[in-house]
């Protein structure tokens, strides 16, 4: 069972469009930072403050960069980077589980 | 904000009723155990093993013992308990944050 140790978890969810897309906040002594979320079926476009690097822990999802007119396709197990102050569209058939981090630069 | 310090939290998500309940599993130096989950709209039966007390951190939810004949609702800051090896329904109109303790009787 793959965790986290020695975290601080904020208690309240971060819940985005009406709840399709949820997570909690998980801090570490580092001062970095994570997420660990869900996202429903849908195609939701996020704007990114710091670099962001998703990893796709279950299900799978179709992701699209600003900038690019292609999307690529990312599994459980994979992960994806977004630049820092950009944004992405990301299309889910079936639930998907995954973990962000965020990386100051 | 409100959070736990100190604490482990499970990489991967238990997810419900096709996502439409999801939770975070928390763990503690002293051996217990929480989640932290997200109900969205609809009614949903669980089961218990151990007993739980369900803190609602946002939202609100109905709730309907087994055994019982009468629903009771709870808000935002309210708890219920829910004895071990027992179950319940919980019915919720819009998205509920909670928060749930697992007690080793």
């Amino acid at each position: 069972m793959d965790k986290f140790e020695n975290a601080a978890i904020v208690k309240k969810a971060n819940v985005y469009f009406d709840g399709n897309v949820t997570s909690r906040t998980v801090l570490f002594e580092d001062g970095t930072k994570k997420t660990l979320g869900i996202i429903l079926p849908g195609t939701y476009e996020f704007g990114t403050a710091d670099k962001e690097v998703m990893e796709v822990l279950t299900g799978s999802a179709k992701v699209l960069l600003k900038g690019s007119d292609s999307w690529s396709q990312y599994e459980a197990g994979q992960s994806f980077e977004i630049p820092a102050n950009s944004s992405f569209k990301i299309s889910v058939e079936k639930i998907m589980d995954y973990c962000c981090s965020y990386i100051k630069e």
